[in-house]
């Protein structure tokens, strides 16, 4: 296909700049544990796709678009997929691959509120910061919820809270996976809470962005799903599965969905998503990702990463060093580190704490170097603020 | 990099469904007219960063995150590309690149909010149906302005309605470009409008997704950009740039941007953008497709596509067909075709309306064949509701 | 009185920065024509006070606090002096002295809202920015009207405004000499039309903060006082009497300020001023200015200031300069300067617009340099953005 | 420079009345014990500043205004000196002079309004009477938590109130050094409080009107600056530091700041501040102090004042008096005098108490006097109501 007009070559100034951006985004890409995202992919076989504009606009489900250039059937795949998993209702799920699971969270809190206009959110103080971010811009009130120390919502503090506030519907955003601590919020225990306080408007939106992909393998299970209670569940499909672009997926009841679908005459669908133009991408990605796993493949994945996270405690525990995990999690808490590590291992910290996330891709070779790194670090200053008074 | 499990290889029936789907995608691709995407890029010489886990998260001006596989630089240049094009202060300019324009109209809508919690969003019926989906989420209260016959704002409806509500700050979304007939509304005038009712309070943003790319091009000039008024412009990138993923950009003042910064520990960086994670890869494809064209080839690029408008417009009326288009406007208003023309060519239609945008890969040939069928189809009947009772 | 600490010397660098500051602001002082200062001030014979914590800390007319290291007597002397000026009720009045007109019109503005809590606030667009700034504090609803090209209120938009919004009580913000054109909002004319549409619950601020202190002496009278229509009116003690420090007067109707009196115990004064600790100076260089002066004084220099704007303006045309006032205005309007010019004599400039006040410091001699210095200048090139792309 | 209108002299009577003005003034000032105001300054080096109509208009830290007889310099130098003792950030403070503590509240207060336009205000019951006038002024909804005996807020009280309004953001204004009884409220204390509800939209402003200026002195140190928790400080400038003039400073995160900058062109500067025209002779004195004795200086006046707080304390008892002090304070608290004492030493008494400030220019001898005055006094009738009936 040709136009009219000429592009020209990158210049060589330019060309070299992209091959020192591959060099550091390579370097650093192999040296990162404190962030959850799998680096073991291997797209090459659907790597061409990327020639074709792919725009899966609108809802998934409604087939009314003239624009054919979309991956409608295989995000439709990738929603039953977890839809099965999560043990939702065949007859009453939906869902659609987002861009990440900040806008899966959203799409959950969205339905909530459109479902309760004067609900009050309640969450613990663990939760990801980007669903304050979207609290805020749906403009919901809401109350934060003490956090145990081990990152799991305070159960009682919620009972006392919830029931300070029984005249209004309840929106409950319970975390599978804490970004900090991997602590998973019981789901059951919060409805069975909700139930006791006979709130009858209510809603529980899981945000499962770190630990619902592997959620369904936790042995014994921990409760998040839509048997155990969630009316929607968020992932991450960059995570665990993997994936070159960050991407989500939000799994939840058609019944509710159904209550915000607005008529639009223009794509000719019924648009229920938050955007407009969709990546058709990633759906692919996940698609060719899950075919390639299968759910044993998924459940192979976790059990390896909760492998590397146990030999990752114990040395460091056999190093001197208090790491602790919550259970069957994958992700190894520790004192934070000195300032060089946590730039050479790229990794979070919050307060005087510091973590490793055994994400599949992660070696006992890689956990041993960066426990050696520990033990050869010295004690450094902590940074001061000077003025030059 | 290895792991411990093993992958399957996808069954010969998902194989040969992943080429169906590709023929289907590249035979839909060739054949659509009524969608605002480019299909002619060619990013072969950077595909292959695809192999990593590019993530933007976070603000692109902040430097303190620890995760450093992303493309904040190239991201920056991208921004800065387009704000000189739209003549913003280089001192006081502020932007990202989204997932689409959809999600940059949000963010240009959220900014308005944060500054004006009591303000009414004014924007025409022309307005592209996911702003209606934006203001619905931000939970703001907003009134809709009449169209004119071409698609532009009533500026005398405007201005009656506004004037009936001067005690709230005024949020104006003008649209650069309608969905379907690429109408223009005159950003210069529409200030003028509230600066003769004495609205202090107020702040416009343009959406510029269809039009706003070449905006700066168009002779005579037709006001949408920072020095004609506007607060924040937003525009698509898939579009008239070219990607193969959806992605957006929103360009807005620094100072308005400062308002909504919120401090945040977790990622070690004031994160003023609505998703959390955020895709690296769409800044490096508009980093690239922006270099390889320059602003010059941009410009040939709309000239080119206006040649084509002009072409098609004409042989159109020489076919007897009553079509037009708006001063300038590279989209051709038609009306609405057959069925089946509808679905060859993936036309978007509207009442009686249809529409060809010629985007800067539509040759003369596809026109001559577009019109041929036109001439060609015979007259169908009405669809009517079936029920199979 | 001596304590048992030492006092180190300024150091002779600091010494020397003193000096400095004094040239500076000694030359700066000599140059300004752009600024409602007066200059001319002369308080040797009181200036030993300085040594003395004077704080006039509560409502001067309440004889109640036991700290009396204050000039409560001479700043009920000033706020009579201005009472009569401004023809107030003997039997009805009230005021202080204040930290400048801003806090006169917040003051003001605050009593009008404690009388209509559901009031709206009407202003027109060359009303000074401050004032913004107050309703924004307060926290009421406000409406700007449009300004004719003189700067004063569109009375026909007020009135369709008004008319618009019956429901709620009119609060007024009438500006008697906007900051940039003098212009001089009609009080009676205003009333007249809250009177015409019936509304009963109405309030009147005039802000006199330029042109108050010698609006009695204008002729033919412009309405601007009590007796006009105002319920309150504020105005500057530095600007056209002149004060070191800055300092302002709000007078308003005793009646109306028991509405908002709130019994406090601590300092043993019903304390209805906005601030606690209040400036106890500021009355005392008032009262010895008016004592001075006299009326008759404060009339002489109006009308020596209008003889100086008449000179100025005539000067000005002469040399072919569009200049022009308001009737009986000392603020000569005229196109804006060079920046050289702009910056040798502090002009304030807004849009293509700047002024000379001729307050009753500026002498021929100044104006007919200032003259000489516009003619003598040369076109510069107006400041274009520059981005370093 | 002259003009050409003449100055009459004042008359015999009002030079007489000036003279009684002076005496009666300089009386009082030596008898003071009951309010926090020194009075052992001389700023005889700087006073013929007076003969300049300073005003520092506008923001400090904006370079944009023409007006320059201003002292924005030493203004910025002032505030430094304070964010340094006050542990602030370097790279993110800001702030200004104001007339008085009162305004620093008030603007302490704005600034969390626009953070947390939905929030809602705690303070004790013996915070400063004035900040009652600044949250009415300011229109935020509050509520009063109940004093301990010696002044300072009731912690559990706090606890359990906000628990039941954990829906709404915080707003806490934490006094360090109470009207009465200098009781200072533990800032960290508080702020653990909001951290164990897990509120994470909170906002603390600390009034140091009172012992602000020496907290940092106070050994052992009691918590109320910036590393302590604090996002703004008020303290008084005329009060410890002494000052003619009333006046005070804000010390806040620029970053906080930022919201709420409007642009404004008459100006030419984007003004933050509450008032318009701002008195610039204030930071002149505030940095010719804070030069003159420096932070020792500073150090040694607190060490004194102590020391002259314990000399009063100890005296009081030996006399049989009751008398008590908050840790480390330089207020004693005492049973309320007579009548005639009160006048006298003009104490400020609330309920059955009184209490003496030992600013850093009483002296034994004061002390003695006070002492001698109260073992000297008879039993007084207490006072009825009477009518003249």
């Amino acid at each position: 296909m040709t136009t009219t007009f000429t592009k020209k070559d990158l210049t060589i100034a330019d060309q070299q700049r992209l091959q020192t951006l591959e060099q550091h985004i390579e370097l650093a890409r192999d040296y990162f544990l404190g962030y959850p995202v799998s680096k073991d992919f291997d797209f090459s076989e659907i790597n061409h796709f990327l020639n074709f504009p792919i725009n899966n606009i609108g809802d998934p489900y409604e087939q009314g678009s003239t624009y054919r250039v979309q991956t409608h059937e295989l995000e439709r795949e990738v929603i039953r997929f977890f839809a099965k998993l999560f043990r939702a209702n065949p007859q009453d799920y939906w869902g659609y691959v987002t861009n990440g699971s900040s806008e899966s969270n959203l799409y959950g809190l969205y339905l909530a509120r459109e479902m309760y206009p004067k609900g009050m959110v309640y969450y613990s103080g663990s939760t990801h910061y980007s669903v304050r971010k979207n609290i805020h811009l749906l403009n919901i009130p809401s109350i934060v919820i003490r956090s145990q120390d081990n990152g799991e919502i305070d159960y009682e503090d919620f009972e006392n809270t919830v029931r300070m506030n029984r005249h209004k519907p309840a929106i409950v955003l319970a975390t599978f996976g804490t970004t900090m601590h991997e602590a998973k919020d019981d789901v059951t225990r919060l409805k069975g809470i909700l139930k006791k306080l006979a709130i009858q408007d209510h809603y529980i939106h899981c945000d499962g962005a770190l630990a619902g992909t592997f959620g369904a393998f936790i042995e014994p299970r921990l409760p998040f799903d839509f048997k155990d209670g969630a009316d929607s569940i968020s992932i991450s499909g960059h995570k665990f599965v993997g994936s070159p672009i960050p991407c989500g997926v939000i799994v939840t009841k058609k019944s509710n969905r159904d209550r915000i679908a607005k008529g639009i005459s223009y794509i000719g669908s019924l648009d229920t998503t938050i955007t407009g133009s969709r990546n058709g991408h990633s759906p692919l990605f996940l698609w060719y990702g899950l075919k390639k796993m299968g759910e044993e493949g998924l459940r192979a994945r976790y059990l390896y990463s909760l492998d590397i996270a146990r030999y990752c405690e114990n040395k460091l525990k056999e190093a001197g060093i208090t790491a602790w995990r919550n259970p069957e999690a994958i992700t190894v808490v520790l004192p934070k580190t000195t300032e060089s590590i946590k730039q050479k291992w790229q990794l979070a910290t919050e307060g005087d704490m510091s973590h490793i996330i055994c994400m599949p891709n992660v070696t006992r070779a890689q956990i041993d170097e960066f426990v050696e790194d520990i033990v050869n670090s010295e004690e450094e200053a902590e940074e001061e603020f000077e003025f030059e008074f």
